[in-house]
């Protein structure tokens, strides 16, 4: 075991500050990387302050991780010291079921289901997985991402997560050239849609509440802004969308987007809303046989596919570097959604 | 124009009776179908009774109509008099957009929509269209069906509605040999559901909250019956069906049905609740990249290719057959789910 510094909430209604962790030694099948950067996602935020119930403290968060390899265990082979490595959202999983067997880690069907990166029963060295808001991370390779070296390292760190739970569901539901694809919502995973589907070839069409997001939706490559408080605007683009990805996690209501889908469209929601949305209507399915679905992140396979896509396109995260002592403030400026779109801790900035 | 014999309600709060209407004369792409059986459908008794809203009275309800070719247009290819033929839900559409030419004319996306059996804009003749509580019917070829000549012609009307409706989301999510289905709702469709997707080769799960219907749902070709309100029972099939049929129309609780499906399984609505269902569990869709979608009737294509099916595998509904005065008494006792599993009317019966 060695140390690691990082930062740590150590109870729900404490702010993050340093702390010392356990790493495990590098074993056969591990890469210990160096953090270099790590995004900072809401369920960061949901998890410190227990807003999901099940925090182990003290829980040290993030799962957007890049950094170079530190050193590799003797029967690896995907990684060499000194490369770009990145971690995302999952360290294990138990790699027999039908899901990790095709790839689909995020829906691995054990009772356990996969290791979160970190607040998960840690299989290797007992305890609970320690995330990204850290100087140092131990993890098996076959769950370690290669990372494009083109590309800016701190901007990459958001498409471990936002990136991947967004490019998996444009992937899955097979966007491409010449589909009109919409997405709701531009912030952190909003954003990465419209980069993401733009890229695929989709005429992209961004719906936000917030006129003043107009110009910035456009230079991120939305083709479209809608204002979906105008119900005119929403009345024009009624029947057109192959597929929406709905990304707001707030409540709402779906109707307003299902009548947008053409048929045999769907609208796949990425967020998980703290009270439930009105519930959808039936017949807005039935007539034009509309679906709508859900997606969780990505699989590991999909996950290096998204950033070798995104390392061709140059595709990466719009963020603020923020230091590691600043992770308090920005949770809170999160919660006022005053991020664009990304905050990234520098782990340089870690106390040592 | 001629005159046929028919029932029709004349007012939202009056029963159905006897009232003669005219039918247009048989043009160059007509065929007149001599009526010899109409299935009763829920949508029926909705329409009659104004529960939609916008009922034309008086209305001749009927969408479930067998019956001989009695007159052929000059142009008419597919019928000769003598055969027997088949009108369900639709008699017309706009036969130029995408989903008519695709042969899906159930989504026809003309601002009027597709032609209804009854109750629609009559654009041949003007005013509404007359539905299957008839002596006859005459209707452009292109929008009736063979009837195979091996079934039960009584037991195959409730094909063209109830069979239609059943089949076509079986068929669309690709139901065959190996896959596990569940059909929730042993009524009219849901009877219907389970005949097929048993003869499509599916292990096929019946879920009512009705012991009493364990014995019939086995007869009927379930392989296994689940009481939905025994969440043991329930739990024992957890995320383990490919696709869920889900016939209730009357609003209830989505989520444990949608937790049985597995990874990437679909949960298609056939019914409209009068009030809307608890709004679904997002975490439940996401979790297992799970869908809940909605279907309509089936495109004139497809009835036919269900209709064949049917034939080939000596399916038809189980059926109660009426006299057309006691059209009313249906009614009610249809209200009480009542009945096994669909009325038809014979029409020798009707008074002329």
């Amino acid at each position: 075991m060695f140390e690691a510094y990082s930062y740590a909430a150590s109870a729900a209604d404490k702010p993050l500050g340093p702390h010392e962790i356990q790493r495990r030694d590098v074993g056969p099948n591990d890469v210990r990387i160096d953090i270099l950067f790590c995004g900072v996602c809401h369920s960061d935020l949901h998890m410190a302050r227990n807003e999901w119930g099940g925090t182990n403290y003290p829980v040290v968060p993030g799962h957007e991780i890049v950094g170079r390899v530190a050193a590799v265990g003797s029967d690896v082979s995907k990684f060499e010291v000194g490369q770009l490595a990145g971690v995302g959202c999952m360290v294990d999983s138990c790699r027999v079921c039908n899901a990790c067997k095709e790839g689909l880690e995020q829906y691995c069907e054990s009772p356990e289901s996969f290791t979160q990166t970190y607040n998960s029963p840690d299989k290797k060295s007992g305890g609970v997985t320690f995330g990204g808001y850290s100087t140092s991370i131990v993890v098996d390779e076959a769950y370690v991402l290669s990372v494009p070296e083109n590309l800016e390292l701190a901007a990459v760190a958001p498409l471990l997560c936002a990136g991947i739970t967004t490019y998996s569901p444009l992937r899955h539901w097979n966007v491409q050239q010449g589909h009109k694809v919409g997405i709701v919502g531009l912030g952190g995973l909003g954003h990465m849609g419209v980069k993401i589907a733009a890229a695929m070839g989709a005429h992209v069409v961004l719906f936000t509440t917030s006129p003043g997001k107009i110009e910035d939706a456009k230079r991120l490559g939305a083709h479209e802004v809608v204002i979906s408080k105008d119900l005119d605007q929403m009345a024009a683009h009624a029947n057109s969308f192959d597929f929406i990805l709905n990304t707001v996690a707030a409540s709402h209501d779906l109707d307003q987007f299902m009548a947008l889908l053409k048929r045999d469209g769907t609208m796949t929601l990425v967020g998980v809303p703290e009270h439930p949305h009105p519930s959808p209507s039936v017949m807005n399915m039935i007539f034009k046989r509309r679906s709508l679905a859900g997606s969780l992140i990505g699989g590991i396979a999909e996950t290096q596919e998204m950033l070798d896509f995104c390392g061709k396109h140059g595709i990466t995260s719009d963020i603020e570097m923020i230091r590691m002592d600043e992770v308090n403030q920005a949770y809170e400026r999160m919660l006022k959604s005053d991020v664009k779109y990304r905050f990234v801790i520098d782990m340089a900035t870690m106390e040592r």
